[in-house]
């Protein structure tokens, strides 16, 4: 491709305006399922082809298909940003290439993790014997904080595994009943079986009953389960419920359980004056799982976890096989490798790094505290209205709400494909006590008052025309 | 940061620049541990930096700690390339920041996935009963092919798990004794215990006997164990052998065990003429992971998981809250996140169909056919050598060989030491039959005759002077 460069600067200018206005398109892809599929040929072609026909090819078959997650008007799920300086970041890391599995084979890569998850660590409030890594998902970062939990709570796990033995009875975690999804698929991976897997009631505020978690953990001693960890939330998938983690660390530390919080989205938001409390508690827990690629700029995927026990996940995983032994070893150096199922890690940290320098600690306080405001605000027109009403407290910047009235779920699904429907905004939904929710999720750098002001409108006019 | 445009610019050229000639720069990182730790400073910037300062950090601070993958001299483990249209597409996808947990959050990744993995599977020569998905890693491949196996062969175990069952005496996984560390980290995950892993010994060119596994299973079958799964490897981390898969498929089909390949380095040297008896066999195995990131000239990551029975990979991991449901359900969608652990997919597609479009077919048989040329010439000058000899056949790009006339392990250390301190080659080691082994690695597109020549020119130089 010996014209890199010229394909580069094209690329670069197209991007730029894409990013000055993704709301151009709509921001949920129009494409039927299998469109792209089908237009796209079956085998790959025999000869090469010239960039511009291959960028021809991207802006007419493809584009159609991307669901804008940069739109001002995505309020779907958790919204994300891809921030300039982390996608000038993903380029450069990319023609560099690093492979970080040892020191050597990166120490720019190793070191600069280190430094950067500092940085995020003290923002944060938490302290320094919490050691991190980064990987790719919170998926990824809750398994290994349950894979140390297993491998200080099942004697000679890693060599005897699970099956087959006179000495365990059983095996439990536990964690809210809003606890996210990858706790389940971390039980079952890790051969716990979903059984194992305790889901304690929540308060009227979807927050854990710590107290029905002392209860649990008691009795299930009392028959000889082993308690090995409990997953605490702080923002929960749903409503971004905080679960009590002080109260449930002071369980945990009685008990001598594991606690892992998952903070993969709100984690961040302790860096805002006035919202430290929702990692109160957090110091004393074993693992914590925050992720930058959720609200803090970052393009996906980079997830951290930090842990004060990083020891019990290299105890799990270190494994060096002869190809990858060096003599950097005495030297106290980190291999990434050491601390994880993934042998390769790409250099993800510079963005982060990238990020954190080019907001500051202020420009990053200042977007997540916007966000809360938006989010307090679009609430209070719930609040006021005759139409709609909240289904949860908003302690970030998620609103959770619904028909007044007892309409049915048929109602608010119909409401829903109605103003996504429209192009310019992108909602979902979930389950609260039975009930089907609207949520409004702000987190992306472009949304404005304007955005929030128009799904509110596109919300209340579609809703009257249901009636 | 209003200045993206100028910014993505200057790093354009920057980067063109960079991959012009990556030589200019000693393959190995010559920093020392901790040194670019402590050049740092502790905390993140209270207010926001302007690009030129972060960036001129980058290049004081943080360049001379890049090992440089990219450089034509990189021998060591598997040479790799970030091709130009690969970079382009990373920053494309980057800007994109697409999520493809689920169809509707990105119909153009998850079906580009679809057309590109086929493109793939055609050109290595499997069937189209092997549907694929894209991972991060093949650690993360092989991961999730023998979390199927488990479904498959242990009743129950996603809702039972593996602890306190009477029906499970045990179970048992194989591989050869060259198998990567991966299958190793895999187990002990799963909850089977390092110890369920049998290695089968290998022959004299270090691949498995296929005889030994059936004894093997035979025996454990006789004492009431379960064999879940055999690992066939298609070039081996250490000598790039491949283990008779053929045999193995017979004998896998004969024991109803699940059957997982690890291709991960030589899967598409399958797509050269000549190479396709490598892959005799593999269209009945169960699974097979063959990573594009290895020797198909994509930017870190992406490996694929070609699998017969996805079925089996959905039962283990598929689950869907309320948050994520959605009502293309009906029209035989592909969710991603039905697939694996990880619940958030990036825009991994875009790369490889990037990649195979830039090369055509022909493209890219023919660089992989020069470098295993490059592999025999340098084999033939360590044959014709009085100093050197080959360790093992040479069947890819890798050549491994060893100092003639019983030197110690320490002579060979030196020797390494020696040659990678030029800043010109860096090649890395391993240990075959108890012998410590050198091992040239080609992989690079840069890589040309008179790289390999540079090392060679090293090695006889260097080895002289140890006498």
């Amino acid at each position: 491709m010996s014209d890199f460069r010229e394909n580069a600067h094209f690329l670069a200018d197209w991007i730029a305006r894409y990013l000055d206005d993704p709301s151009r398109y709509p921001v949920l892809a129009r494409v039927r399922p299998g469109e792209i599929r089908d237009a796209l040929p079956r085998d790959a072609p025999e000869r090469g082809e010239p960039f511009e026909r291959i960028f021809a090819d991207f802006e007419r078959v493809l584009l159609p298909g991307v669901t804008h997650w940069n739109h001002p008007g995505f309020f779907a799920y958790f919204a994300i940003t891809a921030s300039e300086p982390g996608i000038l970041a993903e380029f450069l890391s990319a023609a560099l290439n690093q492979q970080a599995m040892l020191w050597r084979t990166s120490p720019v890569a190793t070191e600069l993790e280190e430094v950067s998850l500092g940085w995020l660590r003290r923002l944060i409030g938490l302290p320094d014997a919490f050691e991190g890594v980064i990987y790719d998902t919170a998926s990824i970062s809750t398994l290994h904080a349950l894979a140390a939990a297993r491998e200080i709570g099942v004697p000679d796990v890693r060599r005897a595994g699970l099956a087959g033995r006179a000495d365990l009875a059983g095996v439990r975690v536990y964690c809210s009943e809003h606890a996210h999804s990858s706790v389940d698929k971390a039980v079952i991976l890790l051969g716990l079986g979903q059984q194992a897997l305790t889901r304690i009631p929540a308060d009227a505020e979807f927050r854990m009953q710590a107290a029905l978690l002392a209860e649990a953990i008691r009795a299930d001693r009392a028959a000889g389960v082993i308690p090995l960890a409990v997953v605490a939330t702080v923002g929960s998938t749903s409503s971004t419920s905080v679960d009590p983690v002080d109260a449930i660390a002071r369980i945990c530390e009685h008990e001598r359980v594991w606690l892992h919080v998952d903070a993969a989205y709100a984690g961040v938001a302790a860096m805002v004056p006035g919202c430290e409390w929702i990692l109160k508690g957090a110091d004393r827990a074993d693992s914590l799982v925050v992720n930058p690629h959720k609200w803090l700029f970052t393009p996906f995927d980079l997830s951290v976890l930090y842990c004060r026990r990083m020891d019990a996940v290299r105890q799990a995983f270190a494994l060096t096989p002869e190809y990858l032994k060096t003599s950097e070893g005495e030297a106290g150096v980190r291999n990434l490798m050491d601390t994880g199922i993934q042998l390769g890690r790409r250099f993800r940290a510079l963005k982060l790094w990238m990020i954190l320098r080019h907001f500051g600690a202020e420009g990053l306080r200042g977007a997540l505290a916007e966000h809360m405001r938006l989010a307090r605000l679009f609430a209070s027109w719930v609040d006021a209205s005759d139409q709609f009403e909240l289904a949860a407290p908003v302690p970030f910047s998620v609103v959770c709400f619904c028909l007044k009235g007892h309409r049915t779920d048929e109602d608010h699904s119909r409401l829903l494909d109605a103003v996504n429907a429209s192009g310019d905004v992108f909602l979902s939904h979930t389950r609260l006590d039975g009930r089907y929710v609207l949520r409004l999720a702000i987190g992306n750098l472009r949304t404005a008052e304007l955005h929030v002001r128009r799904a509110w409108d596109l919300l209340t006019e579609s809703a009257a025309l249901l009636r």
